[in-house]
């Protein structure tokens, strides 16, 4: 038996998600289709977390265990023969059968993207927004979400989660051209946390709200006192570290 | 009667091209559809140019004729309600009834996008590549092209222009990251002219050509010594020029 584990670039667009479900197109459920015709075994990989319906991946790991011989190189190409087009594998690497793409996961890397107006080429990658935001409020607001602090207002609790305590890294906005782009890092992250805490801090960039609001959601954390969740499009999984990367 | 001026962007992904075809959606068709509901007028946009099938805009302009007094907000507004997501308008203009996308155009300006190696995320926006290329002799053989020469080596003869004379004032590639952009404007361009130059220049590139081999076709200008054409999914239509932009 071989450990196995992939890196995977996906365009979420047409997707209803990384997992595989009872109806629609998932990320999993293609590359169990690809495994299958390839090593002709029953594979289902896992992946490092779960993505929602239409968000977007440069840097998705999943990892999988074979009776198969094939060269990791041979895998690589047959894969990427055999996958549709808005998935493609970036790396086949051969791993430790303890490997486990979520349990060995130890921090991850997210972006969100927001364009400032329509745009027809960047629909499908953005949040389209017609509002002016406030940068500098933005990243204000975001300073404090550095730290060890209870996520519980800034997560879909359906289900609830055993542990609400996430470790932040990283969490900056930049701009480009008409883009906003806020990345953030942690060794953990809650159901559509991303996605809440941007849907919060464009409030607070359209002076909906204040910077300190962030430290108050934190402190008591209700999920109903937070911003709305913003659009899955915007979202991008850059990138999972392990402990060898 | 109004003349109306439009400024368009498209993702040309899921179009036959622009012009309204027998078969398939079509960017002018949709265009013909929204302004119809909009203006209860039997409408055809007229634009600067085609654009091919799986070619992209992000500043295409048109123009109309039109007996409606609606405020031109109005149909900004309006047109973008009822278009597809993957068409948008960034601006509407009256312009003089002597207006004419084609006709009045000075430049125009393309970009082209390769990447290298395969990605998910951009598969609909560039040509995926998986040899090196020499930016260096790219950069050389462009060099070759400003001025006013005979294109007709880059030309799809189908059928034959009536001039094959174009004056380019700018070609030239840079990298960035993963990506070679080249952008290039000219006063007018022949059927798949920006992609037969890219297609010729990445043989240049991958040392299959020499940059001189350029000249040679500027100069006999026979279609058959030029290289191939490059695919339409990297093709972008920057910005046409008038006399008052």
């Amino acid at each position: 038996m071989r450990g196995i584990r992939l890196l995977i670039e996906y365009d979420g667009s047409d997707f209803v998600g990384w997992q595989v479900q009872r109806c629609g197109r998932t990320v999993q459920g293609e590359l169990a289709n690809a495994l299958c015709i390839l090593l002709r075994e029953d594979i289902m990989p896992i992946g490092s977390g779960r993505t929602d319906a239409g968000t977007h991946a440069l840097g998705q790991v999943a990892h999988f265990h074979t009776h198969s011989s094939a060269a990791t190189m041979r895998m690589l190409r047959g894969l990427n023969g055999l996958l549709p087009r808005d998935i493609c594998i970036h790396a086949v690497d051969e791993v430790d059968l303890n490997f486990h793409a979520r349990y060995s996961a130890k921090r991850k890397r997210y972006r969100y993207r927001i364009h400032l107006g329509k745009s027809a080429m960047q629909r499908r990658y953005t949040w389209s927004l017609h509002t002016p935001l406030n940068i500098g409020r933005m990243q204000d607001a975001s300073a404090h979400l550095k730290g060890t602090h209870n996520f519980s207002a800034f997560c879909k609790q359906d289900p609830v989660p055993d542990l609400f305590s996430c470790a932040i890294y990283a969490a900056d906005w930049r701009s480009e051209g008409r883009e906003f782009i806020f990345e953030i890092e942690g060794n953990r992250f809650l159901r559509h946390m991303v996605r809440i805490l941007v849907g919060t801090i464009v409030e607070i960039g359209s002076n909906k709200r204040s910077p300190e609001d962030v430290v108050h959601l934190l402190q008591d954390g209700r999920r109903e006192d937070a911003g709305k969740t913003a659009p899955a499009s915007g979202l991008h999984l850059l990138k999972v570290y392990y402990d060898n990367t």
